[in-house]
Order: structure tokens, then C-alpha cells, then sequence
């Protein structure tokens, strides 16, 4: 068995259920499991009382205390009587114990440690080989206390849960401690107050963000993006409405496959009813349809930044990355079987370009078919292959961070998810470019080929920017609200040393205004260096402090949030705003 | 008693039913009333053949025969024995009758006509004086045959409507004829098919349009003009989800006075029930109230151009001009009450500069309180006094062409309605501007005056375009689908007389399309008369042949659609049809 980090905290689980029977003896350990960044242990404390955030810190001490004398873990095989007999004080385990029973399944106990500290666990097993030698006494600590119900269910009782962090080295547990603190810092909720860059009422609900003004350009800014790197490259706007009636969805098969989730609309003064649409793919082949298409029409590019509407549930919702109002950069493609590769590279062009614009890197998933799997997936044997071999080709072409995923194709198609790193090096998937050999068909999409016959065309499904909501939730935290100036609701502000140079701060506001830049006036009453204080915590790109010697020189001395300072006439100081907004400087 | 077109048509619906009795004498009449543009009978013909659409002309040449006879009315008060007797054959006037003696009305009887042309009908009078003198026999015309339920009821017996249109004069029913001969030919619902606009589909619903790219450059053409006429008077735009908890118009009072029109959304998975938003007033209030406001913030302006849902009925949608997917060009205005002048005057510039540039003529409705039912409208009267009294300052230093409607104002505020008037003359009401004292409060929207107290701003709705959809639908037939260039989705059309042109025209296309001209290439197979017919009726703005002596000369000839045409260098050509958009020229 692998010393793995999986292994190391699972072991330090047990050691938890030890450290904490030592000054809580009436505690019932239940379950505990190795999780992400660390382990949890769950705990019933129903025969005396429960430990608070305080105690954690001795429990954490016990535990250092135990860990030499765990030497090695031994383990026996035993009856479901016997393992009865060991936990005959815990219902927990011994529910626990009856299943295994049931399912015939082997029962063991696993036993590590010497005299007080030895403890013994019903466990399948996968420990280090010695923890005393494998696990790091700095590398782990105990962060916190939660409820949580046996098995998950509210009928359950409730239970205390601990929970534990734990890495190979103190080194990584310092590092990622100090993620969590800068995470917290970037929270977007935070910073999207503090900017004031959107909002949620309760009387509106939860998981459906109001943007503000500032906010309102953020999103614009990104759709607006998208949708020109697209237009560049022949995509059409169109438009759709939200709702429609649900013959559509039966039509292309989502009713039967997630029909439930849909939010459904009824009309009260009539039996129609409708869906918030979910997606937009079915709407947009009713625009296909609407005429007929010869081969050389294709491919046919619709695009659309548009609001999708899904019920996630309220407990999940939280800020923008997970919303029930999704405004997304959708679009699709209709083509021929040998247009894909030729559209694949458009799409993946696109992605390089805005992510590399937005300074951010990303990997890409090629989620292709599981031939061991095949009547999982629909669609003709020849152009899955095909399809997949022209998308490898792309991938290595472009020279992307790539990797295949096999049996990760949806049914209908194989796809390219992107994976974008944040400055946290934290992962988000965002845009993705799907094939679908399913859909047109369902909707009798046509064309007539160079020899008069009807066929059917391929449909690819792409977003750049996926979800702009949850894009922006996570770019705010990439960028911790500093965003290039390009993007920024406030682009530059002026501010006047004193009154007397109100006059000439206002000419440099009005020009910049004129040219379109949003810059812009601080005359309030504040002291200079409040307002200078405002313009820094505001994360303004870029300030201006107007004086006796830049009104006497007709010039302005520009304050970069990087802490660069310029000093440059009236007249170039909009042109150079000006460039740095159209190449989208960094 | 006038002589008034509505007496006109009501006598000739008396003097339809005699004329249907002579050919018909089976014929039961029911009811038959004047209504716009002529009149209506309806008759029951269950007693043997109903009239067929061919038997219209011998109806209207018997009533012309009888009109001479028709010297006056004379009326009689009957008791309802006495009108049961005389309609004793006919079950509908019997019932009639019987309602007017249960709600002891008098009940009359009115005789017109001589000899075989005398008829009485069951009727509260409204006839001309002497219809041999008052109509003019070439004045009227029937026009067309319907079923129509009595009553209007699906529960009740189907009747057969004759309807007829009637006017003081030949000239004025001839003038009639051809307006609706050239609506026909005008509908946007034909025009919108033949240019590829938008379309509809039975999957997704009746009353929901898609836009194909061609009609989403008008609708964002548009929707941007109008935008940037905004912005520039210092609206900011924000961004609202399109549903809600109805808790947001519990609130604003909506709940309670329209509640039963709303479209619901129920969440399948959970408890959660919203509704899609039919405005978005209450919604832009919860972004006021994000953050607390001085009175230095205001006005504060919220624009945006989003879809409203509104539940209209199957049967009256068609087309544009009513749909349940509205999308608006929508704004709220939060401001001092000393702000109001200046905000309408603001706005009221914003539609005389728009519908100028769009080339429509309107009038202002100033639709205020009625101080005779003062108890009809909530909010302060001296705020009621000082709105309407700046909105008629505004209308008179604009130089509006307006009229004061007393008791046409909303519970909540007066407002300023628009009706646009198009090609054919046919009103349109487009823009409003109202104001609201009332949904402020009811939101507890607040604002720190200078002297430091609270203070309730109050709230102007205002929309320029109105609901783009039916906008485009009225532009459509205004225009006869002839857009003016900025508008127009395809802007201009290079056809190569033959093959040796095609590099060269290819050449021209490119560089238009690269300075953002919406230009297109014909290279089609097709002779070169077909593919110049093609743009003629494609309405294009402008098309351009090039042939030797273009390709020679590096020049370009210009053919406008109004069948002008200028020959000019390529290097002007992109020039020339830029400032035509910038301008915005009809």
C-alpha cells in the first residue's frame, strides 16, 4: 500500500477518534473519512457534553501526543457477533455492523497504537504503513466543529463533526492556510460589496444577483468581448425568448431526462403553460428550420448572450458562481461532418484569445467516448471517430495543456472542456465546444447537398465565457477587483488638490468623458488625502491629482494602481487611456 | 341630436338588416351597432340559407334602393308586453327585451322608412336626423362575412355577422380602401417572412418570435440607438433576472391589483414559486436600496433593455404588435421632486430626437388627475399640482403638439403618453414618461437630504421605443420594410456582371465589411438581371455593380433603391456610406 496523502489522512481520522475519547470518554465515534485538504471525524456526544472550538486546541495536542507510539496498524477479520460484541456500546457502529452483515461483506477491525493510545476502528482499511514515521506532527491541524446528521438525513439524529486539515508537509499546510486567507480576502461577495458591483434582495430571492451600474459594465464589458471575437469569426446574433412551450424540449429529449428540473411557468388565465428555458440549443434550431439551407449556406454560426434559467437548489447558492439566473455567451454552429475541424479550431482560437486577453492559463479536458461503452453513446461509429481524431488534431495543432478523458463524451457527442486556472491555482471549468450527432436530427434539420440530397448537419454547442455571472464571480477573485482598465467601471478619477483647481479637473474629466473613457470627478469636501486613500481602496486603475503645477503646465500626472506615476500633457493623456483600453492591456 | 358619422353608421346597420329581410326573410336580426370604420349586424339564419360572401352586392344594392324612403325616425315608448308582441317571432330581441323589464329600463321602439321600406328595430336611438338626406349612397360599403357567437359567448347560438364600412363621404371610404389595400401589402408579418426577420414556431409557442440574425440587427440597432441617447443624458445601465418571489409585488402593491395576469414559475424540485416579471420597476428599486443615497446621488437613472412577459391571449397575438415576450427599452428615474422638470424635459428630448430620426411624427396625451375624483389618486396634492404643471411647461417649451386628457392620469402619478403616427396615418402609442409618487414609499426608498433628514425620492418610468418588438412591427409597415441604411441588415449588395468581375468585387466587399459596413457578395450563378432584381426586392439601401469599366477605373457605382445612382472611387465609397449611418439619414 501507497504512503499516500488519501491514507495519511485517513489515518489521521482515527487518530482524531482517539484524541478526542480522551477527554470526551463518552463520546461515540460514528464515521471518518478522508475529504479534500484533510479528514472529518463524526461524533455522537448525546452521554455528556460536547467539545467547543476551544477544545480543539488539546484535542490537537492529544493527538501529537499518541502519534509516536503508532507504530504499525494491525487487522483482523471478524464475526458480525464479535464486531457486535467490541462497539455493543455504539449504535452507530453497530447499525453500521447489521449492513455489512446483510450484504455479506467482510468485517474488520483495524488496531494501531500501544497502551493508552492504542485504539481500534471498524474500518476497511487504508492507513500509512507506520504513522509515527509517515505523518508530519506539523503537517495537520484541526480547523473546525460543525453538525451534521447520521448518514446525512435530517430523520437521522444530529452529530458533531470535526474537522481536520491535513498535507504532507507543514510547508503545505502553511501554504494552503494561506490560500484560505487570501481566498477569504478575494471572496467576491466581499469585494462585489465593497465595489459595489451587484446585490441580491430578499424580496427578488436568493441565487438571482441585481447588478448595478458598475456591475452592469463588468458583464457587458465580457459579453461584449466574446460576442466580437465571435463576430470576427462569422458568428450571427439572434434572439430568442426565455420561455417556450414543453413540446419543444420533448422534441429534442431533455423533457424525458431532466424535465424535473425545470422550472415550469403556467399561465393563470389560460391552460398554457411553458419551461424556463434551461438552455438554449433547441430554441436555436427553430431559427434553422425556418427556411430551407442549401451546403453552401453552412456553416450557419448563431450566437447569443443570453439568460438561462436553472433550479439549483437554495443551500447551494451563494454570490455569483452559483446563480439560478445563468447569462451565458451560448452558441451554435451548424455545419457539414467536414467542416468540424475547420470550426473546432475557430472556437479553440477564440477561447486562446480571451483567456490569454483576461491573463488567465487553462487546460483542456478532451471528453471523448468509452469504446468499451459504445451503446452509451448514439451517432454514427464513423463520425465519432472522425470527430474525435479532428479534435485531437486541433488540440495538438494549437498546442494546447491537453489531456483525454475517455467515456467523459456526453451521449450525444464528443466535447472539449477547459479547465481555467485562477491566480489562487484553483481550477474552474468554463468554456467548452461540444459536437452533437443527436439533436439536428431529432429536430429534422436539413440541408441539400451539391447533389440535390437532404443530410443532416452536425451541431456544435460552445461558450467562451460560459456562465458570465459565475465567470465574473471567479475573475474577481482571480483579480481581487482589480481589473485591467479595459474592464474597469471606473477607468480613471480626477482629483483636485483645492478648490482653485476644481476648474481645470473638471476640463480633464469632460474631455476624457468626451472620448468615451469613464473617468471620473473627486471635488468633494474631503481632505486630499482622503480622497486619495478612496481612489486606492476603490482599485481605480488609474488616478489623477490635479495641482498648481499641472494646471499651470496643462498637463496631468497620472497615479497607476501598480504605483507607476506619469506625467504627460492634457492632450496625450487620452489617447494613451485610449490603447491601453483597445489592446486590453493586462 | 348631431349628425355625427357614428349616427351615420348606426342607421345603416338598421338599414342593413331591412335589406338582409328582403332577400332573406327568414332572417332573425339581433344586434347591430356602429363601430371604427362602419358598422355590424348580426343575424340568425336558422330558418333556411345564410347569405353567402357573393350575395353582399344585391344586400347593399337593396339598401341603397331603400335609403330614399328613409325620410326620418320616429319612436315609440313600448310596454315590454307590447315588444314581445311586435318581436314575438324572434327569441333573441325577446330576451333583450326581457332584461331591459328586469332592470326597469324603458324600453323603445324606432320606425324608419315607407311602404315595403319600412323597419322597426328594438333600440335606444342614436340615427341620423333624415338618412335620405345625411348619407351619401356611395359612402358605404359591406365589406365581409363572420361567425359570431350571440353575445359573444361560446355557450350561445353561432350567429353570421355583416360587416360594413361607412364614412361621410366616397372619397373618404375610397381613401379608407386604399390605406387597408396598402396595410395589406405592408404587414409586417409578410414583410418580416420575405426579408427573414424573424419567425415563429409551433414547439416553442404563439406570441414568442425568434429573431433570425436579420431581424436581431434591427432589434440591436435599435435597442443601441436608443441606448446611447440614454447614456448620454446620464442613465446607467443595470441588469435584473426576468423572474422574481412574488413577494417584490406583494410589496409594490402589483400583487393585489394585477396578480391574476402574472405568468407563475414553480421550482419542480422545492417549494420555491416565482413569477416572470411584466415590468421592471420593483426590481430596480431593490438596487436603489442596496446602498443608502444623498441627495447630491440624484437623480440616479436606471436603463436597460430587457423581456418582459406578459400573458396575452392565444387569439390576440399575431405578429409583433402584440406578443407575451416583451422586450423594452426600459428606464426609472429616482429624483427630488425640484428634479421632475428637468427629468421630463431630459427624456422628452431623448423621443423628439428619436422618432425625428426614425422619421415619425407624434402627438403628447398629458394625461392628468381628475379633480373631481380626486379620491382615484394617491400621493400628496401639491406634488400632483407642481408635476402637472412642469410636465405642461415641458410640453409647451418643446413645442409639442399635445393635448391635456383629465382623468387619464395613473392612480400614481401623472404622465405624458405618445402616440406615433405612421406612414398610413394610423396612431401608435409608443414612448411614456410617468411619474410615480407611490411605489417609492411603498419600497421605503429613501434619500439623506442636505439638512440631514430622510426623504422619499420620487420614481419616473419612462420608455422611448415602448416594446422594441411591436416598434419593429409599426417600423416594418411604416417603411414598407424599405429600412434606412443604419438600420438596414444587409446595407449593400456587390454583384459582379460576370466571373472576370468577381475578384474585384470580392476586393469591394472586403473592404466594406472591413470598416464594419453590413455588406454582401452576389456571385451567384444566376444571370445578372435576376441577381439585380433580387436586391430590388431584398429592399437593399444600396446595391453595386461592377463590371469593366469599375474594375478599369477602381471605381464603384453606387444604385440607391430610391433609383439614384453615382459612380465614386472605392476609397470614397466606404466613407460616403459611414457618414450616411453616423448621420442616421432617412
Amino acid at each position: 500500500m501507497e504512503n499516500n496523502l488519501e491514507h495519511k489522512r485517513h489515518t489521521l481520522a482515527h487518530l482524531l477518534a482517539l484524541a478526542v475519547r480522551r477527554d470526551f470518554p463518552h463520546a461515540k465515534p460514528t464515521i471518518g473519512p478522508a475529504i479534500d485538504n484533510g479528514f472529518y471525524y463524526d461524533f455522537d456526544f448525546s452521554g455528556g457534553p460536547a467539545p467547543k472550538d476551544d477544545d480543539l486546541k488539546q484535542i490537537e495536542k492529544n493527538m501529537r501526543k499518541a502519534l509516536p507510539s503508532w507504530k504499525s496498524f494491525s487487522h483482523r477479520v471478524v464475526t458480525p457477533d464479535e464486531a457486535r460484541e467490541v462497539f455493543k456500546d455504539n449504535l452507530f457502529k453497530t447499525e453500521l455492523i447489521n449492513e455489512l452483515e446483510k450484504n455479506n461483506e467482510v468485517i474488520t477491525l483495524y488496531t494501531v497504537g500501544e497502551g493508552h493510545f492504542e485504539f481500534t476502528d471498524l474500518c476497511r482499511g487504508g492507513h500509512c504503513d507506520s504513522p509515527a514515521d509517515d505523518i508530519d506532527a506539523d503537517s495537520f491541524q484541526l480547523s473546525s466543529l460543525a453538525g451534521a446528521y447520521w448518514r446525512g438525513s435530517e430523520k437521522n439524529p444530529m452529530l458533531t463533526r470535526i474537522y481536520g486539515l491535513a498535507f504532507d508537509s507543514k510547508t503545505e499546510l502553511d501554504t494552503h492556510l494561506t490560500q484560505v486567507e487570501e481566498a477569504k480576502k478575494r471572496d467576491h461577495r466581499k469585494i462585489g460589496k465593497e465595489l459595489d458591483l451587484f446585490t441580491f434582495s430578499e424580496l427578488v430571492g436568493s441565487g438571482l444577483p441585481l447588478y448595478t451600474p458598475r456591475g452592469t459594465i463588468l458583464r457587458d464589458e465580457l459579453g461584449k468581448f466574446s460576442e466580437s471575437l465571435q463576430a470576427r469569426c462569422g458568428f450571427e446574433k439572434v434572439w430568442i425568448p426565455h420561455i417556450t412551450k414543453i413540446d419543444l424540449y420533448k422534441t429534442s429529449g431533455h423533457w424525458d431526462k431532466f424535465g424535473h428540473e425545470l422550472f415550469l411557468v403556467q399561465s393563470q388565465e389560460s391552460n398554457d403553460s411553458f419551461a424556463l428555458k434551461p438552455m438554449n440549443c433547441p430554441h436555436h434550431t427553430q431559427i434553422y428550420v425556418s427556411r430551407p439551407r442549401s451546403y453552401r449556406d453552412l456553416p450557419i454560426r448563431y450566437m447569443e448572450t443570453t439568460t438561462c434559467y436553472r433550479d439549483e437548489k437554495t443551500g447551494e447558492l451563494g454570490g455569483l458562481t452559483r446563480v439560478r439566473s445563468l447569462t451565458q455567451d451560448d452558441a451554435h454552429v451548424f455545419c457539414r461532418p467536414d467542416q468540424i475541424e475547420q470550426e473546432f479550431e475557430n472556437i479553440m482560437n477564440m477561447i486562446k484569445t480571451l483567456y490569454g486577453a483576461l491573463g488567465m492559463e487553462f487546460k483542456a479536458r478532451l471528453s471523448f467516448h468509452d469504446p468499451e461503452n459504445r451503446e452509451k453513446y448514439l451517432g454514427d461509429d464513423e463520425l465519432w471517430k472522425m470527430a474525435e481524431e479532428k479534435i485531437e488534431t486541433v488540440a495538438k495543432k494549437l498546442e494546447l495543456n491537453y489531456w483525454i478523458a475517455k467515456g467523459e463524451a456526453a451521449f450525444y457527442g464528443p466535447k472539449i472542456d477547459i479547465m481555467v486556472i485562477d491566480a489562487l491555482g484553483r481550477e474552474w471549468q468554463c468554456a467548452t465546444e461540444q459536437l452533437d450527432f443527436v439533436q439536428p436530427g431529432r429536430f429534422g434539420l436539413e440541408y441539400t447537398d451539391k447533389d440535390g440530397t437532404k443530410k443532416t448537419p452536425v451541431m456544435i454547442h460552445k461558450a467562451l465565457l460560459g456562465t458570465i455571472d459565475r465567470f465574473l464571480g471567479v475573475y474577481i477573485e482571480h483579480t481581487a477587483g482589480n481589473f485591467p482598465l479595459w474592464l474597469s467601471p471606473e477607468q480613471i478619477r480626477i482629483i483636485p488638490v483645492s478648490e482653485i483647481h476644481s476648474e481645470y479637473a473638471r476640463q480633464v474629466y469632460e474631455e476624457l468623458k468626451a472620448i468615451g473613457i469613464r473617468a471620473t470627478l473627486d471635488d468633494s469636501n474631503e481632505s486630499l488625502g482622503k480622497r486619495i486613500r478612496n481612489a486606492k481602496t476603490d482599485r481605480l486603475p488609474y488616478f489623477a491629482v490635479v495641482g498648481d503645477k499641472e494646471v499651470t503646465a496643462k498637463n496631468v500626472t497620472l497615479e497607476s494602481r501598480k504605483g507607476e506615476s506619469v506625467e504627460m500633457s492634457l492632450s496625450r493623456l487620452g489617447n494613451h487611456l485610449l490603447t491601453e483600453i483597445d489592446t486590453k492591456a493586462l
